[in-house]
């Protein structure tokens, strides 16, 4: 029988939907939603135009819209809703979640700063976002898209042929790697080549070795692959590699041998040589992420494991973020072929292919000689950055806080005195508008251990004084 | 005792490495290739500095270099390579990959087209990149990075909120969601949000149902996640769902519901009620793929399941790919917003986020009604050549040719006669330089299916006029 049924549905003649499919979108939730059911009979076109002061024909056009979709059907003089849909699934009491299905979240990565901060950044290795040269960079998106708009259509996952000409060329002329681009893909910043080599090395339960204390993000991003971490420990000289042969197998080392994160220490000579050797003979792939390499200050920087590697082990990572601008998501990955050709294989399974836009621009960016004199510009910054951060460090603290001596990298590694509480000091300091990182932050195991990490990138020196002093207000 | 060792090192005073280092650098790569060993004596400073035509401070330069990193060491009148130095790799005897660890390479995916094709292209439901609206994505791109420099520093994972926000209320409008920004997420591309979806789903051997025919990049991607793959039937009406409880448990379905890949039929009334209070019954999440919603041309577009989802159950997932330009990698996934905050944190342990100035430009693009005006326009093109291609096809190829009717999509999906071979007579048009698609390209097991698929999309009225002409000749 038919059951009174209102129709309240508020028109918008405003709307980019005209107002027969209003009509019938109404009609057919109302169906999904329950109000209707099938077998219901619906008012008459006329009765219908009325109460919706609309013309006879716009709701004609909406009935005919609902039976080519098999919402309703004519029956003898009267149009019903068609018999065979099933009875609607109502409103489901749904969880606080608001989720009809199962749900294990992956792991929450914590972030460095609280969302929002705005105080005094001396937390990160980050670099200042006010030295980017964004004006150079957007003439030369321009330029890229005009000249090439084909940029806009689907790419190659390994990246721009041209700035993976661009960049192998540059990685040979500083970094000492003998790297012809087929041998090196762009990927949308270091972590996602870890992330695509880490899919596509590991097997469930591969033994994995990172540097501890190390670099918690990525540590996230080798279990998510799979991978059952060993932390190896570190000292003054990087990765200690003496005791490895104990820990095999490993399937896998992830190391930052240059600027090790979060100590700034640089991998000895020795242990370089035999950490090369201890992979070929055991077949570990070194995972080298070499994510600033440009940023050192005493003496000159130090060359890759990758430029030693004559026994195709070494798969070596970079990133365009530190020296140019995060936001980019510009990074590389360099290895034997067969490794690079997989990587792009993952990749089609992902995101296809990075920003090709940007990535032409970039690789302009590099045969313009404008990426290596930023480079120098930012050097020559970041060390008077570096030295006001020492300074200042000598001055106000010299007792509570003791620098590891090292060459490099965007931060500083400093020991805490005995009977100081890096994070309960970090806490204050953080309530008086200063961010600092304690040392456990980094431990593998999340042990209080006697550190703290000082960025001085993201800072004038003017403010990295400020911030010293109120960290050492905070003490 | 020291051992002759000659020094054949091609100085470049135009390198950007000073002389020093690339003295420094040809020694310890020496060391590292073993020409010098542990313990070796070096000639004296001056002997190096005739030889390779240098002053002597150079050579001393490099030689403090060494000393400096742990290469070589003053021993009494002598400087020898350090003795703890161990000994060299030397050069492996290097598999043909070049790869000194194991590595299982990820599937290979077919490309639709051979590298480099350059005829006329049928196959895809690709659109044309002559109807990229370059100019004014290129001015978008500048003014957003002009107005907000601080779209080149680090985002948030889950897509510029202003985009978002643009989106969301678009497809509100558009698509009747309801669908509060916090509930949308920007990927690159709706191939990510299926990958980021699958990873927080899918625990291996997760049982996941997907069109059959259906879309084979996607399956590789379902599978890379742990899925076990489930086949579900598509008849005229699109997923099968009547015989669905026989095949549970199943922890998702994957479907195209609007336009099936590659049938481009659409879902109707009936199945889609039945399959939400299936999925609501048994907390099967639908991971909705609404790949090219505008493009329906006979009658208005159905609204999507997510629209009419009361349980929580849609994961609905679009792309700009197909209205705007694929290399944006722009798309979206929209859903719980507890399933968001998981697809997020899945995706900082990757590419971190997006391409915030691509994205800014993008919202502008929305918010300035431009996207809505290309769409239009794009509809208005793609009509004509889904007319051009029906027409070519009843006037040349009426007999072996017999097209499916649907309602949308850029491609159709057409019977071949019995006794043509759809495989053998794809192969003889690309050599005619026509591309088409043979139907077991789509079909679960790889079976040959009596179907061919056709893509107008990219092709103008008069090249696909063309390209009929030569798909009649190669039958």
């Amino acid at each position: 029988m038919v059951r009174a049924w209102t129709f309240p549905l508020a028109l918008e003649a405003a709307a980019t939907e005209p107002l027969f499919l209003q009509i019938a979108r109404g009609i057919s939730g109302d169906v999904q939603r329950g109000r209707l059911r099938a077998g219901d009979a619906l008012p008459g076109s006329r009765t219908l135009a009325a109460e919706l002061g609309v013309h006879r024909n716009t709701v004609l056009a909406a009935l005919r819209e609902l039976a080519a979709e098999g919402w309703i059907e004519a029956e003898a003089r009267t149009t019903r809703v068609a018999r065979d849909l099933p009875a609607p699934a109502g409103r489901a009491r749904l969880p606080k979640s608001g989720l009809g299905f199962d749900l294990t979240p992956p792991p929450q990565i914590a972030e460095l700063a609280p969302p929002g901060w705005r105080g005094l950044d001396l937390a990160g290795g980050l670099p200042d976002p006010r030295l980017i040269p964004v004006d150079e960079l957007g003439r030369a998106l321009r330029r890229a898209l005009k000249a090439r708009p084909t940029l806009l259509d689907y790419g190659s996952p390994l990246g721009e042929p041209r700035l993976r000409a661009a960049l192998a060329s540059l990685l040979g002329e500083v970094r000492g790697l003998a790297c012809p681009p087929e041998q090196l893909m762009i990927t949308s910043g270091s972590l996602q080549a870890v992330d695509l080599a880490a899919r596509c090395l590991f097997r469930p339960g591969d033994r994995v070795g990172v540097e501890d204390p190390g670099y918690p993000p990525v540590w996230q991003t080798l279990r998510a692959a799979g991978a059952e971490l060993v932390p190896l420990p570190v000292d003054g000289e990087g990765l200690c590699v003496e005791n490895l042969e104990a820990l095999l197998p490993l399937r896998a080392i992830y190391l930052t041998p240059h600027h090790q994160f979060p100590t700034t220490v640089t991998l000895g000579a020795a242990r370089r040589m035999r950490l090369l050797e201890l992979a070929r003979r055991h077949r570990i792939a070194l995972l080298e992420d070499d994510y600033d390499f440009e940023f050192h200050f005493e003496g000159r920087p130090v060359l890759p494991l990758a430029s030693g590697d004559t026994a195709g082990v070494v798969v070596y990572m970079g990133t365009l973020s530190k020296i140019l601008a995060p936001g980019l998501r510009l990074g590389w990955v360099a290895g034997p072929k067969a490794l690079v050709e997989a990587l792009g294989a993952q990749r089609r399974m992902g995101d296809l292919h990075g920003n090709r836009v940007m990535e032409g621009a970039v690789a302009e960016f590099i045969e313009d000689g404008l990426l290596q004199r930023h480079a120098r510009k930012m050097r020559r910054i970041y060390a008077e950055r570096r030295e006001a951060l020492l300074e200042a460090l000598d001055r106000h603290l010299p007792g509570p806080l003791e620098v590891v001596p090292t060459g490099g990298g965007l931060s500083l590694w400093a020991r805490t005195a005995p009977g100081v509480d890096p994070a309960a000091w970090a806490t204050r300091a953080q309530a008086a508008g200063v961010l600092v990182m304690p040392g456990r932050r980094f431990d593998f195991q999340g042990r209080k251990v006697p550190f703290l990490r000082l960025g001085f990138a993201a800072l004038a020196p003017k403010e990295i004084r400020e911030a010293v002093r109120r960290l050492q207000e905070a003490l």
